[in-house]
């Protein structure tokens, strides 16, 4: 029993012939459910509660997946349908090798197959404060790295500004903190704030100010730093200090779009340091997942029609290669289809659960990996993972947080989720889309084509079960969050994490914990 | 040929019968020299430029093995002098079962034998452009992951402000730049600042106020940012949105010590994003070196004069368990000597020469290492990786940032440069520097001392060989950039980067650029 195969046939079995607490007890047995569970990730229903209902779950992405774990260790008799060959849904790695499918495209990636040479065109990074997925990683033994978000080493680009060549961030960040510092030290001396700032307050504030933008002790003005690196191919003081960078121009700082957001992108919540992500690429976390569902799941199984039975849900969906339709009977049901396809599904909602499916909308999400012949970013601009921005459509390129220094590299040419752009980009052929971002990647890298061996893009919008990246609203419709009949709605799209696997996780965790209070309460 | 004793013992005996550069091909050969140069490490000197000459290096820290590397590629014959037991010098990775000396003082380190359990008790960071050293990890094939230097969900802790409570990180900063923004466009709305804002400027900078620091849109007030995280246990938004920590004190802020560098860190060049660190420690870089030139090293031997010579110089030193002083002629020396041990060794030096090394004094830094049980930063309060802040003598509190979500962990319990501090734990017994660090742990960490089941301290001041961390000053002395007859200084206080393992391997490239252009103009 040293294979996976004999492992995976092995619990195939005892699923079969015993259910799937029997597998979980096994499994944990085996040693495959991680004995340290610190970190609340789990909801820990009580062993059995299920007593046998069987639970049908739409979608074998991170929703489905987390519950179907939970309610499979609870007792719950669950059935995963998956449209798709594969687990993860929008958590998607590619690989050397890999087939990556749109409505109108079929593109075969050219990556080396080497460990560090993948793209995850899905989600890639895990915040700190994620304790639900990132608990499943520690139970689940899934190693993580730190993604770096923050790297001042990378550029700002905006066609306008600075003649339309890249900055480096490090000098746009300690400028603009140094001019705003030196105006408010200023103002603080004309005395135009003496009434909001009381007693010893003023100097403090003065005080900071010198510290936080490195402002001149004698006159408090802002005349560059060293903070902002030295001039000259070398960034630090090397064996005697040189001369600081000339600080940029203000006006110019102020004109550009830098200060929109990307000046304080890791101040955000869910981008604040740290960061992490799986060792070897996001869907280590499906993988973890996988191996222990299989044998609930039934790929290839496109749902038809959703519809409510007397005692429950019925599920009628078409399995490849068989003739037919099939049906599944089932006293609950979990959907974790996104909007977009659902609301085309055939199905027994209540008219106010079908609008407010429809009132989801989904970003317009792409991503472009390349594999680079050499990680130029770090032998030739000390650039050590993501990120670097331009107003261009690509918006990022992001230079792998992994695989440093190693031989060749996998790059994000382009991260784009605004609507207008994100059109652009799917209605282009992954062809034109490559040659488009290869174009745009030039301003910030010249020489950049040259570079480039192979590359995949995902439109995340033509994506047939997809439809879309994630719901642009921060505003789940309170609706779905009611089941409708037997019927529970998850998938991030339930969440105010839209996009983030976090919100998944939630989003089935509520379901779950909902289905079992009423079971519970019934039985 | 397949383990590494017999690799090493092949290579002693060609450097034994041909010379080091023959030694440096075989290597080459064997593929223990890596093939991408592509970052410029190497001095590049013509091969065989030294025709044998002979340099004795003293000292087997960063500084002498890059000279001795560098030279025996260009066929200089070298032999370094190192008076311990093991090659590194200040880096040093402290790991289970290893002693620790000091002057007055031995620790058997208790962690547990894991791979992930280990302190870097020197330099424990390497910048994203220090690219000389980084360069040998490429060329040596050192794998290299993030070091995390700024984590929003450490700790600020002030005994005096807040209440003596720490205070987590991204609230400090969030609500510091949201004050900032208001009081800016205050001053702006007042028009205190018309005459230095130029037209669309006074506009552009209201509208960067408000992206930056998140003001209220309706009056240009900072009330608090959802940037500053949730209230309750979840820091992040959830399934529906909750209420946003209500923002800090602003007086209190300012009366903290925050401001005073502790908010502006990663802004200081040498600490910006992003940091790499070798995987499995900092000794990673002195393994890959004394591989090379463990042939060359003369272990356990004191310098105890250093002479010049009519043609060159005389080292005398002791080598233990022999009889007497050993004696070394050669061309030339580089002594990479720390200046508080090499004051005191017997020499020839000219007075200006004496008087430089006398003039550099080193600060008394202290790292204390401990093993936790658990992982209770991660798992209590999503911390993954450095730095918490404390106004108290250990400063600050790192957090291991690698070995994520395994069973156990060592954290950094202090990391003490400042001079008083230094010397009050320097002078502790090591049981007395575990016990007050583990105290005054407590103010951030309630329950620190029952997580804590073994400890390390090194105070490097009470090293024998090194009597200090690194020279307090950035201006090296001017003195010892020039060679004193055929003696040339090197290691990091030749540097501005003083304590950077960057600093000692371009102050070893100086000297051994200078040596070869003496050798090479007169051959």
């Amino acid at each position: 029993m040293t294979t996976k195969m004999t492992k995976r046939q092995f619990l195939q079995s005892i699923g079969a012939a015993a259910g799937v607490a029997a597998v979980y007890r096994s499994m944990n047995a085996l040693g495959l459910v991680g004995a340290n569970t610190a970190q609340a990730a789990t909801l820990d229903l009580s062993p059995g509660s299920g007593g046998g209902k069987s639970v049908v779950i739409l979608g074998a992405g991170i929703s489905g997946l987390v519950a179907a774990y939970e309610l499979s260790k609870a007792d719950y008799d669950c059935t995963i349908l998956e449209a798709t060959n594969r687990a993860g849904g929008r958590n998607l790695t590619a690989r050397g090798g890999d087939i990556i499918r749109e409505e109108d495209s079929r593109q075969w990636v050219g990556f080396d197959p080497e460990e560090h040479l993948y793209a995850n065109l899905g989600p890639a990074r895990l915040p700190h404060h994620h304790t639900t997925i990132l608990g499943y990683c520690k139970e689940f033994g899934v190693d993580l790295e730190v993604f770096t978000n923050d790297n001042r080493a990378a550029f700002f680009h905006n066609l306008e500004g600075f003649d339309g060549k890249p900055v480096v961030a490090r000098q746009v960040m300690t400028d603009t903190r140094g001019y705003l510092a030196e105006l408010l030290a200023k103002a603080v001396h004309r005395t135009a704030l003496d009434d909001v700032l009381a007693g010893e307050d003023k100097e403090r504030l003065l005080d900071l100010l010198r510290s936080y933008g490195d402002l001149d002790v004698a006159d408090d003005l802002y005349t560059g730093s060293d903070r902002g690196g030295y001039q000259g191919e070398q960034v630090h003081a090397g064996l005697a200090p040189g001369e600081v960078n000339d600080p940029l121009d203000f006006s110019q700082l102020l004109s550009s779009d830098f200060w929109e957001y990307k000046l304080h992108f890791s101040q955000f919540l869910d981008q604040n340091p740290t960061l992490l992500q799986p060792v070897g690429g996001m869907d280590a976390i499906v993988d973890a997942f996988e191996e222990r569902l299989e044998h609930l799941t039934r790929y290839r199984s496109i749902v038809k029609e959703i519809r409510k039975t007397a005692d429950g849900v019925r599920i009628v969906y078409r399995r490849r290669r068989r003739r037919g339709l099939s049906i599944l009977d089932a006293d609950f049901a979990i959907c974790t289809i996104p909007a977009p396809v659902l609301k085309d599904i055939s199905n027994d909602f209540s008219a106010d659960t079908q609008a407010a499916i429809e009132s989801i909308e989904f970003s317009n999400a792409v991503k472009i990996g390349f594999q680079a012949r050499r990680r130029f970013w770090e032998e030739d601009h000390g650039i050590y993972g993501v990120i670097s921005w331009t107003d261009q459509d690509i918006t990022q390129i992001w230079y792998p947080p992994y695989g440093y220094q190693r031989a060749k590299g996998i790059i994000m040419g382009a991260y784009i989720w605004d609507d207008e752009p994100g059109l652009r980009y799917a209605a282009m052929s992954p062809a034109e889309r490559l040659q488009t971002a290869i174009a745009e990647g030039e301003a910030l890298h010249p020489g950049y084509e040259a570079e480039i061996e192979a590359g995949v893009s995902r439109a995340w919008a033509k994506v047939r079960f997809q439809r879309g990246g994630w719901p642009t609203s921060y505003q789940a419709p309170a609706r779905l969050r009611e089941p409708d009949g037997a019927i529970y709605f998850a998938g991030d799209q339930l969440s105010a994490l839209p996009g983030w696997q976090e919100g998944a996780a939630l989003a089935a965790h509520a379901a779950v914990r909902a289905i079992n209070e009423r079971v519970t309460a019934t039985a």
